[in-house]
């Protein structure tokens, strides 16, 4: 098991989705920084189940708590608990699963690697299990902002093929948030939604793209050769249940190019070293480059569908399984706050290392 | 700066493109593995510049020597020390690079980050760094191979717009080796090689794709939440100079189905449980599934090309700088060894993490 | 701030002495252990404060509540999160201590480093810190007992000029626990109580000796060059409050001994190769031989006493102070659970990290 | 295998007494320090056998070699790899050593734990292991001194009975170096070496005590609860060869007195908090207080004797075996500057973490 993330600035999550809860412990936050659920709580709220008529309905009010680590409202630099109860539990819904393995859940590899499960709800590999990330998140956001002037997002770009195209340098909070599929373009998220609900209606789901954005980095982050910051951005979004594909700045799409076309060439503005065009997606030989950091995140379609699907038992026999219960026909709204938590992590994590050897 | 890779098989790697050398120090590997330096030369031998007509020409024998860790032929638990001397060194070439940024190359994050910078041959952002990676690496693929029966290779899939179909069930490693671009289809390789010496002739360059692949992987490796098997290799190929994106199985292209096209159904096949399409890529919830694993690996075009491009000097005026002397049209067939590599330290020490816990 | 310890049997502590409570996450406990609150319970009821009339009055039941990484009675191989509540909290108590540093305590450090600090009751300093090391160390008693057939145990063994002789190849726990200050020889424990209680009754107190003993580890366990098992147990000790030195089986004893009378000399017995002195500690070369390791732990006096002493306020100016309040005579024999916990912390440790390389 | 110390400013060492040499990689050293070998150099040749009558005789010039991180004369924040050939290497002196495992030697352990050995002169666990350490510890002293102004020293207190009194806070290297024994008290330095010139005739050989001193060190490193800063320094001594043992301040004689007596009152001088005694040796809750830091390190006798002695061969028979050859009579010269090493790593770790979460 590895269930800490971060070198200087490190959380530790615990919890299943059914039992005593969910939550982190944060390690290394910088003292004196004011803090309060109050900070953390919207963030929850944008990753709770529920909040919409697109995602998965179950009723959790994820109200967290912090436990330990604020004195007087402020920041001790020593670890922050933070706990969120689980409410909404429900065994035996999941009856089935206790016998049966879900197709492209991760019963069948739990079983066999630990020799047991906690299968209500999926245990440690409900989607539950992020809460922690996005309360730890909420507060390396917080630090970026205030200490450092780096503000994080992140947006759904594309839902399975309707995608939009988005300007990272100038996209709004207040325009992903304007809508339930968090999609700043309105005409794109309009057709994003009907799509999930036709999902919904069908019993079926899909997955599609998440774009992070970090504007105002500082040059220098990044630790080379092997902590590169694609390198922690790319590891700490695989790490996302459901993730398939990460890349950075023309990523894929670049190999189109030539190295002559590709190149981001340097010219000065005022007295600052910039680039021309962005193709490096803000990161050069590991390190920022001062240009705004952009990648994507692909999700897979949700793995839950309302449909008999061929599978084995535990028994180890072959037999079918369909899905039942609450259904989740798209996990990109809430996987914005998930990117945005990983991310916000990854970079107040590298802001203390490089702090620590170079300053 | 992080130049460490991996928490059980541990690998450091040091040195820049110019000076004493390059090497690396291997902590973790298991003892009593026969090992010499015939173990790791034809890996070296497969990632040297100079090795073919499309790669750069750069003149060395990557000639490696192990200093400690073996004894009488066996490794001894103890750290293995590896070395490579520089020999063709023409800090004279580089001249021009001591006072001007090459564009998107890491002349200037380094130079802003540490406020110095070797910039004879690109110093430690040099693809030479790569060399202690690759002889790691072989002493990884060489404990999977003989202890765990697990296959790594990799190929060449796709240079700039020309790509194959290759089954990473059944692809062989003489195809992948029969031909100097390193894709297995010997059709589409002709074709790329004309692309990348056309690229030669035009002072230009193309990237590409690479694809990995591990066979023989037992159910249960991988460390969830944070250390799943794909994060770990995401971050692993996200470490590599020049790469920009990473997918797994189905990847980027799976969020074009549904949840029900997308899933993979298990069925039994004699006594084991195995899934009848792979869309997972032999990874779910972050734990190996006894499936093939593939994914893939974007690389952008090269940097240096031949052809005059604005930038900055260091003394950040804007000025103009083309590429001279050594030119490497293509990085993808020299790319293949770096992501093997970099794949069996990911999975070797795994191995490892998972036989701790759960044996 | 560090709040985690070990490498793959790794907890992660939080929590001050006021606020929502204390507690620690377990990550890489093995799957399939039985485990329940009453493994932990019994080794918080010998930490916990008010056990006896020579120990800190403080009501705490402390009573311990696993919140996660537990189902139907076994453990999941996933994080175990505990949570012991804090109830007896008496801020008002500690007034003083807002605007003095207490002397030898660490609030002046604190103070210092961090720029703010939970002045109630010693904050993170306060020995309930150590709450979430007994709960995890029982964990790892319970492995080593039940997957390694490993002993874990330790005594009182000096109280300022008061000691007693030991075989810690014989010493039996009830022995150790028949009397409060869990000294197994009865005569020599009454002493020491007598002297603690005179402590208590001058408003001073003592230190003294705990040593630690480990019996059944295989040959094998350590981790050169600088994980050497004495090396982890001497920092597991000295970060343990109020300890300040650690020494392992001669100790600072065998320097006045030539090397021809110090050597272990081996002989058969039986199959098995033995030392037929023991002067090594159970240790050789940073690994253990077989034999019995045992070590010692000096822990100073007590800080608090009930005594004006000379001071600085918060505001730099010189003062005075006088402990107040709750009085805790001798922290010895609340500190025998302590120093079994983080015994029991790196043999698990070095146990799974053993297995991983060499097995 | 664990060859690695250190967060921030990490080490990896490798190397066997016989094959191709010792040598260490620094990783983490902050750029744009001037540094060559002159700056090592001087502190291997205190480390060096054959410096003096009365330490081990074996013939190396140990000549360190920079193959990387330094460009013209400074650090370029990149990995520093060093290196010192191996010259005087008489496996054939050793030849017995490959079938009788030498009391209180690690021959036993290693063979039992990795089931081969190089039995050359010890291999791995010789003590040319820490050439490496004392040559990044030559590294780490220099950043502590030219960035922060901390100067770490260490000198031999005690040889076996032998000891003397030394004020840390005023003790002068050139007084230390004056004399091949290492104790600044000239007269006591005359006894230990005539006592250990009597070992070196009789075969015997002598331990000691070696105490490590900071001065310098300004409020506020350490990193609580695990990483205090005497629990890094406890570890880095414990893991060195032939140590016993280890305390801080008043250590085990701390216990001799009253809490009352035993605090250290804090007093205003000028505008700093000082304290007026210094049983607390530099360190109050695991953190620097601005006063000198010191402690003593217990070395046991060397076990090479030139005597016959009772031992086990590795057909597991039982045997004699007789030290011949080269004889080391006492370590304690040569573990000054090892000690020195392992302070100054701790240390300069220690301040980059501080820096990096607090500053």
């Amino acid at each position: 098991m590895a269930n800490s993330f971060g070198k200087l600035f490190q959380i530790t999550t615990w919890g299943e989705s059914h039992g005593g809860g969910v939550g982190v412990v944060v390690d290394g936050c910088p003292p004196r920084l004011s803090l309060s659920e109050a900070d953390i709580q919207p963030d929850l709220d944008r990753r709770r189940p529920g909040q919409s008529r697109i995602v998965t309905p179950r009723k959790e009010s994820d109200t967290v708590q912090i436990l330990s680590g604020v004195f007087e409202g402020k920041t001790l630099g020593t670890p922050i608990s933070m706990w969120v109860k689980n409410e909404d539990q429900r065994p035996e819904a999941y009856s089935e699963m206790a016998t049966k393995f879900r197709p492209s859940h991760a019963d069948y590899t739990y079983q066999a690697k630990y020799g047991i499960r906690n299968w209500q709800g999926g245990g440690r590999t409900s989607a539950r299990e992020t809460i922690g990330r996005v309360a730890a998140g909420a507060i390396a956001k917080k630090i970026l902002r205030e200490r450092f002037g780096v503000e994080v997002l992140a947006y759904v770009k594309q839902v399975q093929r309707i995608s939009c195209d988005v300007n990272p340098e100038t996209v709004k909070v207040k325009d992903i948030e304007a809508n339930i599929v968090r999609c700043p373009d309105v005409a794109i998220a309009e057709k994003m939604i009907r799509l999930i609900e036709r999902m919904r209606k069908e019993g079926d789901s899909v997955g599609g793209i998440v774009e992070g954005v970090v504007r105002g980095v500082p040059v220098g982050w990044g630790e080379p050769v092997f902590d590169r910051l694609e390198a922690d951005l790319a590891k700490g979004m695989l790490s996302l249940p459901a993730s398939k594909g990460f890349d950075i700045g023309s990523g894929f799409g670049g190999i189109h190019m030539t190295g002559l076309e590709h190149n981001d060439p340097f010219r000065m503005k005022g007295n600052k070293v910039r680039t021309t065009s962005n193709r490096s997606g803000g990161i050069q030989g590991g390190i920022s480059n001062g240009e705004t950091i952009y990648f994507r995140v692909a999700f897979k379609p949700v793995a839950t569908v309302m449909h008999e699907q061929d599978t084995v038992s535990s028994e180890l026999k072959n037999t079918t399984l369909k899905g039942r219960g609450r259904h989740d026909p798209c996990v990109l709204p809430r996987a914005v706050p998930m990117v945005e938590a990983m991310t916000a992590l990854v970079l107040v994590d590298h802001a203390l290392r490089h702090k620590a050897q170079c300053e």
